[in-house]
């Protein structure tokens, strides 16, 4: 992103911008996306997205940015909650997300698992990749070691099983979406409870 | 595919034109193939992939279908081996393949995580994938089912774990592929076992 004031108008103008990528998105694709598209989907001139972003590159990088953010901090657990508890809001938040005004959780997964795919050539979007799922797997291993601390859970490797958790839910997603398996969330959901979290339990 | 006579050299020749379509792929991505690119890579004339294929569409298809059927039938194990064995054979073929002469495990990987990228938006490509999804999930509930019923794995939901395992090695590989993580697939393997298939076990 250029540089700019970071002022209210200047936040307003930029998710203007991200939300009018968000249409051209879904009406071209990745591949196909040109910065005019961008433009149609907009009341502002074009020329601020160029003021703005350096690029049709740098617009999508900032765009994987910002539809990551929404994702984040937006888990609400009671303070007191118990780890089990907190591990069920963060699970059913990457699985069903949040609700939002205008495009759903899926419209919105269906760019990232489509950027997703094409990480493997673009180190930058890689490297935004790979922070979020550092962030998400950190934000379970967290959770999980709270638990093994109060002793509501037993002993095992939290990163590891963080990991494996993670794993599940963007390949739920991912199938959700590539092979059309509307259940898939709903199924993971079930399957992680039953194979995965219980186990976890110390008083069973 | 066109009609043949399914002859022995009909067949090579089909072998020659994908493993050309490999070489195609790896250097052009998906997107940007052209029939001419698969035809720059093989010794044939391109005359012989018309005559043995309507288009790219049509060699795409029977090219995911080739790949996909590398990866099915070749796992050995005894005839008495137990539901254990089998299906750590079964999971270890997943995730880390048979070898290959030309191009490997990863090189043939990458191209099918890239075709599964693109078929929320191709039916017959999503038609492939599930099937393949089909075959590989059935192969693993099959021999979770053998366990149950020999008394060695306690009584599970053996679709619901065949799944479970299917996605997790699904998103190793994509996550080694897209983020560059080369220990995914042993890490997956480590966590499958730890946190899934121990927990089958009678006699522990």
């Amino acid at each position: 992103m250029s540089e700019s004031d970071g002022s209210a108008s200047d936040k307003d103008t930029q998710e203007v911008i991200m939300e009018a990528t968000f249409r051209a998105l879904s009406e071209h694709g990745y591949k196909d996306l040109r910065m005019r598209h961008i433009g149609e989907e907009m009341e502002l001139t074009r020329q601020v997205i160029h003021y703005h972003y350096d690029g049709k590159y740098d617009l999508l990088s900032s765009f994987l940015e910002y539809v990551i953010e929404q994702y984040e901090g937006s888990v609400e657990v009671a303070a007191d909650a118990d780890p089990r508890t907190e591990l069920d809001a963060r699970i059913d938040q990457c699985l069903f997300g949040p609700e939002f005004e205008e495009f759903t959780h899926w419209d919105r997964m269906r760019v990232y698992h489509e950027l997703y795919a094409y990480a493997q050539n673009d180190d930058r979007h890689r490297e935004v990749f790979n922070e979020h799922y550092a962030r998400i797997r950190g934000s379970i291993v967290e959770v999980i070691e709270a638990g093994i601390e109060r002793g509501t859970f037993r002993e095992v490797d939290a990163e590891r099983m963080g990991q494996l958790i993670t794993d599940l839910i963007h390949a739920a997603r991912g199938r959700r979406i590539a092979l059309g398996h509307e259940d898939a969330p709903e199924e993971t959901r079930r399957a992680i409870d039953e194979f995965v979290l219980d186990s976890l339990r110390t008083d069973g």
